[in-house]
């Protein structure tokens, strides 16, 4: 199968996208592979396969390689005398902004370019978690309670301590910190509005269970990834989860009850289905007194979560055959006819 | 001043863009006019101002004009042997799909190009009357109740007749009905579905009192417009509000109470702010027992509701130099470099 791997992004999680696209050069093993990154300054590149190494743009090698231009159907790479196109399908793998924030999936709708990944208006409910928690309200999607901070306006936090402190718009657990006690406060403030002028403020859970559930839509059915209980202390520092991105080896599957793994099964295809068609999702549950809540939407999961999937190549290929046809309007010139018609011209 | 206005689009809205884009043309008489004509293919030509009438599109004729495409700063035209640059600030004037929908906001944010209209965030809530609503709830703006249909599953309406029958995502009237009673339901129901599969149900409230606002934010503050009472019988249907988007004549300020008039600027305030930025939108308000009802939020209105405002050029100059910078992500690469650094490399 060919597949266009997409990624960088001018994002806090650029590093964290070139490692998953690492990642999966290799879990895609014996697919036809093309590599396009996307550099702070929103230049394409066309990165040869060799060349896929951190290196590379750590050393921004990649300045060096074929410039491409977005032209309807696909990256255009100019030649002397001709041009080159790339026009498979493109793998969305920009975590963050750009990548998960719609931009991209405006600009690859634009174009007419297949693509995997949330559309528009699904990146636009899950990349920032205010609209995430609106989302959940307006489907009947239990989460996780909450409070908005604003660096506009002075607010108290009613959430008694333990709570958790994370900039609206990122992932990734940066700008992330569990605070204990009001000691704590200011620094955790601070450090989060570096990242975002708005802070989102949640009870911080000691010990709940947490359970990630992947899953795409083909065929007009959800194929469900297996259920994972990820391994955790406190919750994954940025390190962490960065390391986590270059995951590779399949995991275990979760020692739950089948009611347990319908549940979640439930939620997610409820998170799922009329948004997030096109994309490969995960999605994090916590379990607290046996209800399911929504803890985030990974749009564009790290690596894709190919660890989860027991046959990943193949369920890539599934929902390859399976994206959404943007159905675009034709366009007609009758009232302007008519218009000029009754005007004589 | 400088301006560029980009119309056209893939839309149901296009005939409308353009006869807004050439309204605009006499409006803004005295400013520094660009024309860029988005085509039904995404195509985009420079149109010169001489040509801007409606037969050069409806006739094809834009399609001899120069092509410009999409680079850093601007839109770019290739010369035999060198380019021409288009790199002044844009007034998105795409009505509906395209321009309303996030796309052109986030093209023109990619490629770092400054432009007055709503962002993708903005869009996604406005372009959609489910989202619209949602946003309504999160916020605490009360609008009027609702039911949503889809083409997907069969469910009973319980809003007693009149009622009246909208796809969720077109503006212009395109679609709309007014349902009496049961009989005309099915026609009404088919007539939505063929513009989108999902449909909002609404109330149908003779007489109602409706009033129009629009304002922008510049410098820290809201300017809002004169309030109109728009005259209508029944509802404008697409004929006419065509023509009402080739409005430029002054209109007369409603004559309504200073505690009205507070009320419905409360009320476009906090739809406004921290979402709109950047844009003038019109908002559409029912007055109903002396409550004020959100109906419609328009984030690109038909010739930039220019017919409400005592100041049209100055308000748009005062937009222009207050538009919201989009602070991009600075990559840096310390995890890359501290990985191979600890693996010796």
């Amino acid at each position: 199968m060919k597949l266009t791997i997409l990624f960088g992004g001018a994002s806090f999680e650029h590093e964290i996208s070139i490692v998953s696209a690492i990642t999966l050069k290799e879990k895609l093993n014996g697919f036809d592979l093309n590599f396009i990154f996307c550099d702070q300054d929103h230049t394409f590149y066309s990165i040869d396969a060799k060349d896929m190494k951190a290196k590379t743009f750590s050393s921004a090698k990649h300045k060096k390689m074929p410039v491409l231009t977005l032209i309807k159907g696909g990256f255009s790479q100019k030649k002397m005398f001709s041009s080159k196109e790339h026009n498979s399908i493109v793998l969305n793998l920009i975590h963050g902004a750009d990548g998960e924030d719609g931009t991209i999936a405006a600009l690859l709708d634009f174009y007419s370019i297949k693509y995997i990944g949330p559309r528009v208006n699904a990146s636009v409910f899950s990349y920032d978690k205010r609209y995430t928690k609106w989302f959940c309200e307006a489907r009947g999607i239990k989460s996780v309670k909450y409070e908005m901070l604003s660096s506009d306006e002075q607010k108290d936090i009613s959430i008694p301590y333990p709570i958790i402190i994370k900039p609206s718009r990122l992932g990734s657990s940066i700008g992330v910190s569990i605070v204990k006690d009001e000691s704590q406060l200011d620094y955790a403030l601070d450090t989060a509005y570096e990242f975002d002028k708005n802070i989102i403020v949640e009870p911080f859970i000691e010990n709940v269970k947490e359970y990630n559930v992947a899953g795409f839509m083909a065929n007009g059915e959800i194929h469900y990834s297996i259920v994972e209980e990820p391994q955790k202390n406190e919750f994954l520092d940025f390190e962490k989860k960065y390391m986590d991105f270059s995951r590779s080896s399949q995991v275990l599957k979760a020692d739950i009850s089948d009611e347990l793994e319908s549940k979640l099964k439930k939620s997610f295809s409820k998170i799922y289905k009329n948004m997030f068609e096109g994309a490969l999702i995960r999605c994090d549950f916590f379990v607290v007194n046996n209800e399911v809540l929504l803890n985030e939407i990974n749009p564009i999961p790290g690596s894709m979560a190919n660890y989860l999937f027991e046959d990943f190549k193949g369920s890539l290929e599934k929902l390859s055959n399976s994206l959404p046809h943007s159905k675009r309007a034709k366009v007609n010139y009758d009232y302007i006819h008519s218009i000029n018609s009754a005007k004589g011209k």
